[in-house]
């Protein structure tokens, strides 16, 4: 374990968190007392028992909960921003999967994979949901980089078997054998960093391979991500594969890879209401990956609907489909997108607010990991410390310099980053790509 | 005029530059020939009359027309990013009114004033068209911190003498004197910035107002700006207060406002289709402002039946019921919004390319100020060269390259601005606001 003989730590600042969907807490000078890895408590006023502690007073600045990604590719970093002029299907054989065929060679994935940690560590994304490619070498590799770095992670080597090209096709066995060499080397080696199973989607996915790797999921107990109804094309071509099936979520509950374990399923652009109640009962998550449904023309994913189902829901960038790292953004383009949706539905869908997207990309997603995203006590302290100064100093409420801080800020904004109450310092990042 | 006596330069490096809506123009290694602030030529091979002229080489470096902005409001400048859960009345009336009217106090414009010039400056806007307040003086000095910045704008005092409240609505007379006191003083002060008649948009216009605004717009040859069809509850407003008129563009036509003078009616979210024939026959301008439609949960304008009909259609931040003031930012949102309006239309208005956005962003808004948004032959030479070696440099097309750029680069990759054939540097920017 981290930390263990360090004593209690006071942070003091502008703090703001949202410990419910409904609700932003805001502290103006108040105080974050950390045990170790753990938030003891926030505080208006420092309790006496803590005024001997070390102190690091950030002034006038913002303290947030550190962002979190519910679904990021990291084999398509190089990609972001490029072809996106194209649908799913198109843009995976023309873009995507060239491209992660690449990581073949651990070479390239050295070169690629640090830019990944660095890009999360800038932008403030403390923990992250990791599609790394099919190839295992690579996947430890990123797995190492992320426990280098001080980051959070879950990352899972993809797992896919059939209907894509040749030179990216898995063997089954292999494919199992693999990922059972990686679960058996990194459940353990990292509290913040842990491998994750991960089905593409289901037509890449043969049914003997979900099987077993639903069997893999119960046997170790570990978490599993893959994709659902994120474009119709690919809902009717689910349908064509398994007319045998009730719908696209109920193929992965037959073989265990819906919320037997905890599970992230990214998109939900066109799942049914049964469906949405399954995903309820389940405890499946849905990433919210608004970016990536704009730019391949998916449509928009009605998360108020999942919301008052009681889905668990968080965020994604879904790098490279989205081509923005940075989660702030993915939150405005949540509350837009959601603002489409509201006239589309008829005015009855009601638009996100930007407090409840703030909750989807701090606790909501990081939920996921545990006591993550929030101040609230027990919970892991990652935090980032925000200068706004530079985007104005007209006198707002707290509320408003985060609203403000989401919008226009950007990583030059951030100037401290914590994970599980341990400064996280810049990566190392290798020049060019 | 500048640069009378300077000679011709010569620019080199990697050209991209849109000469109409379906055609993008990439020359690797090629060469731009500039004589005082005009484009001769470009050229694959430097033509031998130019091999002695001066050469500036920037490399590996990509050289784009400057961007164009159609629609921006400055005095809202530090409000963008707040408040961003309304609609467009309730907006105005909470957020954008009071904000406004504080340009009333001149210490005040010259506190956010510069913060404007030095923002478009650092996010390669060379040429914009800008609301400032009703208020003279600060719009005089909203002008003159143009002239002297070097880049290119259109800036008008917003005319309204009704429907608004009582700290910024004008007296219609003072209303008008103010706004012939600018057109006199500031038409003939510089080539590169201009006065513009500004009615806020029909509700807040008296008819003696439109009637008389009209008439200068004839008599002094001064270009018009503002405000169609943005927003479902604005649009029944119109309605209510001018039944006697068959649309809401009727009423512009009616005071000479739509076209008699080269015209700009921003947002177009929910025009009939004879409203966009009167605008393609009338010559009015389209600004489409894709992030403050989202943002103010007005809709998607439909640009495409827009560009079929042909009317000129340009791009606008809409700073700041829009937050972001970048183009390209803007230019992305318009590719997203524009695959929503495709699904929408039940797959019949066609999403826009990337490479119809550049033009839109560069050439499509830049007619507005004469040849400029291009490097064809006798265009102004506006200019931005872009560093995006930390993009990423495997290899890709120039084409790829603009392509990413815009989607994730940001100010930091703009090395150069140049407007008119003069390097613009950066302009003084008051600290904090």
């Amino acid at each position: 374990m981290l930390n263990n003989y360090e004593p209690i730590k006071v942070y003091k600042g502008n703090i703001v968190y949202s410990p419910s969907i409904n609700r932003l807490t805001t502290l103006e000078n108040g105080y974050i007392v950390v045990n170790k890895e753990e938030v003891i408590g926030t505080y208006q006023d420092l309790p006496a028992e803590y005024q001997n502690c070390e102190l690091r007073d950030f002034g006038d600045r913002l303290i947030l909960p550190g962002f979190v990604d519910l679904h990021f590719h990291a084999p398509q970093f190089a990609n972001r921003g490029l072809g996106l002029d194209k649908e799913l299907l198109p843009w995976l054989e023309e873009y995507t999967f060239p491209e992660e065929s690449k990581f073949k060679d651990l070479s390239y994935a050295k070169k690629i994979y640090p830019q990944v940690v660095h890009a999360l560590w800038k932008n403030g994304t403390t923990r992250s949901v990791i599609f790394a490619s099919v190839h295992k070498d690579s996947t430890k590799l990123l797995l190492d980089l992320f426990i280098d770095s001080g980051l959070g992670a879950f990352v899972g080597k993809v797992n896919m078997d059939q209907n894509c090209p040749d030179f990216i096709v898995e063997d089954s066995n292999q494919s199992l054998s693999e990922t059972l060499e990686i679960i058996q080397e990194y459940s353990k080696k990292s509290t913040l960093v842990q491998p994750i199973l991960t089905p593409r989607f289901v037509p890449t996915c043969s049914i003997p391979l979900m099987e077993k790797l639903g069997a893999f999921a119960m046997d170790h107990n570990i978490h599993i991500q893959s994709h659902i109804s994120e474009n119709q094309g690919e809902v009717d071509w689910v349908k064509e594969l398994h007319p045998e099936s009730l719908d696209y979520a109920s193929i992965y509950h037959q073989y265990g890879l819906f919320g037997h374990q905890p599970t992230i399923m990214a998109h939900c652009v066109f799942n049914t209401d049964q469906e949405i109640d399954l995903m309820a009962k389940s405890g499946v998550y849905a990433a919210h990956c608004p970016h990536a449904n704009y730019n391949l023309a998916s449509g928009i994913m009605p998360v108020r609907s999942f919301l008052e189902k009681g889905v668990s829901v968080g965020l994604g960038s879904d790098v490279g489909a989205g081509h923005q790292v940075s989660i702030p953004k993915v939150m405005t383009a949540a509350v837009q997108a959601s603002k489409i949706k509201w006239l589309e539905s008829g005015k009855t869908l009601e638009p996100l607010k930007l407090s409840e997207v703030f909750y989807l990309g701090t606790k909501g997603g990081g939920k996921f990991f545990g006591k993550v995203g929030s101040f609230e006590p027990a919970y892991a302290f990652d935090a980032l410390v925000i200068d706004d100064q530079d985007l104005g100093t007209i006198d707002i409420s707290l509320t408003e310099r985060l609203e403000r801080y989401l919008y226009i800020g950007d990583d030059r904004h951030i100037l401290k980053r914590f994970v599980a109450g341990k400064e996280v310092f810049e990566p190392k990042k290798l020049p060019g790509i």
